[in-house]
């Protein structure tokens, strides 16, 4: 039988080479992934001081609040950490839509073959 | 109201700058999150021949089946695609726990104030 790995119980975030870790945006209630996105220390930091959750954008290369523009908004109400703290599950109660779709999800589609379909839940 | 904004039924994943995605890994059954990994190309062409999870190791810099040491592989029962196509959650049946620690999840942790404790479910 294998002995459980020991872990650090102090918040130590590891962000990539990037300056980044993960975030899996899940809905408080249903569990369901409702986003991906990155975080650098800037926007963790904003997100727990807002109660809010903040990004980093990749492509424009700043700190992003999540419906900053839209107002769909996700208050964040619990925030898991995995293993080796390089990523992070942030369980929130979503103002709105949470795509840019219009979709609940951003993960609204599934892979059959090689075509995209509407998810079958 | 806004309109919706169209999207392709096209499965064309986008790889980032270093050549990955964002692999989500959920229990089919309930949907937790199990863990957070990164897929290239070729870990993704994998997954879809085998049915078994495969990723790319940033720190190894080569292709990794999940399980391959552990016997704790992951059975994947459907893909699901995100909007803008760089990101994937892959709805597993694992053959055990998941995480490298014995845990079920990676996401056995939960933040509160500076420290982590074990999730409260």
């Amino acid at each position: 039988m294998l002995e459980p790995v020991p872990v650090s119980d102090e918040f130590e975030p590891k962000f990539d080479a990037s300056g980044l870790l993960t975030a899996v945006i899940v809905d408080a209630q249903s569990k369901a992934v409702l986003m991906v996105a990155f975080m650098d220390a800037e926007a963790l930091a904003a997100t727990r001081a807002s109660g809010f959750a903040h990004f980093h954008s990749r492509s424009r290369g700043r700190l992003w609040k999540k419906g900053e523009s839209s107002g769909n908004v996700l208050a964040v109400e619990r925030i898991l950490v995995d293993c080796d703290q390089d990523a992070l599950v942030l369980e929130c109660r979503p103002a709105g839509p949470t795509c840019h779709t219009g979709a609940d999800s951003c993960f609204f589609r599934q892979l059959e073959d090689d075509a995209l379909r509407p998810v079958n839940t």
